[in-house]
């Protein structure tokens, strides 16, 4: 744990609806957590913007000038590479030359993802990193990793997701030994394509694991995972899935409320209710979500996070840094490796 | 179309509270819809069954003796072979020797195809059968296949299932030009993984196909496409999640409803709104699953079928007969392994 300030370097563009989102978040988290907060972007954008929220000149929010912007639909490897002086790329210089301690963006998963690559490469033995989300359930939330860095995995990438998810869970969501389960169809061991029962035989065999085997969809939502290991293009389309479901079956309990008198009549009643549990299920309550596995703390946003949703990820930054989380991920890596060969 | 009484196989031992739902289904589907219905399975209990519940000894309703039942939790393979005499395997023999039309389980799904790939074999030119379910979503459903009968699939694979999700749109479910999407993680061409772009591409160039490329969780559920391909794996995570999502949220809003006296008072208003909403999510209400590509029409129910699930998928399974769906997809197979060569 670090005695000093932590600087938490902030993409200032990238949410959808920047720059308020992040300057609004900044400045909470400034005040409630002490950390200075560096963020990026064009400068003839946020200082103005800034100074129309922060009459105060807050001392502890910097704007790191970083003229250009990745938008969510550009290609992030090509964007990556041919806007350099992007806003992301300028959180990842600033966390490469120790100038932050973490970086925070909403931008463009995969633009942050490719400018993380080139700046600050991965962790020694990482073979690859991953996005690891929470996931609510009713009791709490689940991590679901990867859901999106990468398309094709192999076993021994999934190996890894759940060393890298069981640390974050243990190390910054103070989980005592996570229970760790593998993604699959059919909770059976010899259930699976092919890379999940390969997956499933390195997991089962690492002690430092608390692996509960193959889950699916109905052990996922009854919270009995901490930590939920997939490959990236399954983990990106069951993260989909269930915003879209959660979504649907909201939308037509409020409708079919407003569908006839009496039953608005009571709409009026259960209203607060039914948004309580709405708020349990969003995403901007449960902070950002780790890229784990490159060589520094980053930590992403959903694109539609409000200020609330940029305080918590800055918050789950902060705590990494904290908890050395970078460290301890080198350490469990090689010790994987050393195990391997 | 044929002209004389369809005769329709149900296995009598089925769902998880057999017999009862399916010998209520049996005998609702035989008045309404005039089909001879033969059910397998064991005769000393289903006899005495049938007549408790149906004094007038309808000539419409016989029972095959077949005396052995597959549990949901036996391994299909194994017992698919060492329990020759199973209920599922006596309505395969019917549908091979053509003493039924179709076969309609509510079984182990895994010992439906088992059971189906040993006795009916193959469509010509089909390289696996598919598992197609139909999931609601606000103004209607989606097929989705596969569903779970194959883990690991190739390319060939998919577009087939394209081919035979299309032909059961179009010929049984009636919807002219039916739209059919790729599940993957990106809705542009080049989003997803190895076997997902490989697959894009062979679909895209499928003249008789209307694909509308790939889709996500936000393009399903708004029920932008009537067909969604996808290999077996993510398939049945797909479902499965669907299903859990759905469930929670339900439940989530009761216990909200619960939660406080006002609110427990306007949930007596909006209880019959929202009863409604969950019978539009319900499968029961949207028949069976057909396993497209086997050699006979075979129709699946979910293991928790009451009767009147059982009877959508007796009338699934009846239309599919109707429309000649066999030889439309023996033809289209066909073509399409032509097309290959």
């Amino acid at each position: 744990m670090k005695d000093r300030t932590l600087r938490i370097a902030l993409d200032g563009m990238g949410s959808d609806n920047y720059p308020f989102p992040e300057l609004h978040g900044a400045i909470d988290a400034a005040s409630e957590f002490g950390y200075e907060i560096l963020i990026t972007g064009d400068e003839a954008l946020l200082e103005p913007a800034l100074q129309k929220i922060d009459k105060t000149s807050n001392s502890q929010i910097s704007i790191i000038h970083a003229p250009e912007k990745i938008a969510s639909d550009e290609s992030p490897a090509f964007s990556s590479r041919a806007k350099t002086q992007n806003s992301i790329a300028a959180g990842m210089r600033l966390l490469k030359n120790g100038q932050a301690d973490a970086f925070v963006s909403a931008g463009n998963t995969g633009a942050i993802l490719a400018n993380g690559l080139i700046t600050l490469r991965r962790i020694p033995h990482t073979r690859r990193p991953a996005i690891a989300v929470l996931i609510p359930v009713p009791d709490g939330y689940f991590i679901l990793l990867d859901v999106g860095a990468n398309s094709d995995c192999k076993a021994d990438f999934l190996h890894q997701f759940a060393i890298m998810g069981n640390l974050y869970a243990n190390k910054v969501l103070g989980i005592s030994q996570p229970k760790v389960g593998l993604l699959s169809n059919g909770e059976e061991e010899n259930k699976g394509n092919t890379l999940t029962k390969e997956a499933h035989a390195l997991i089962k065999h690492d002690r430092n694991i608390n692996f509960i085997g193959n889950v699916e969809g109905k052990e996922m939502f009854a919270g009995q995972a901490d930590v939920v290991i997939t490959d990236g293009f399954t983990g990106n389309i069951s993260l989909k899935i269930t915003e879209s479901v959660a979504k649907m079956v909201t939308m037509l309990v409020k409708d079919a409320i407003k569908s006839n008198i009496i039953s608005t009549l009571g709409g009026i009643l259960v209203r607060k209710s039914i948004q309580n549990t709405a708020r349990t299920l969003d995403p901007n309550e449960h902070g950002g979500a780790p890229l784990l596995g490159l060589n520094g703390i980053v930590v992403v946003g959903h694109g539609r996070s409000n200020s609330r949703a940029i305080r918590s990820a800055i918050k789950v930054a902060g705590k990494a840094v904290q908890h050395e989380l970078l460290s301890e991920l080198e350490s469990a890596l090689e010790e994987q490796t050393k195990s391997y060969s």
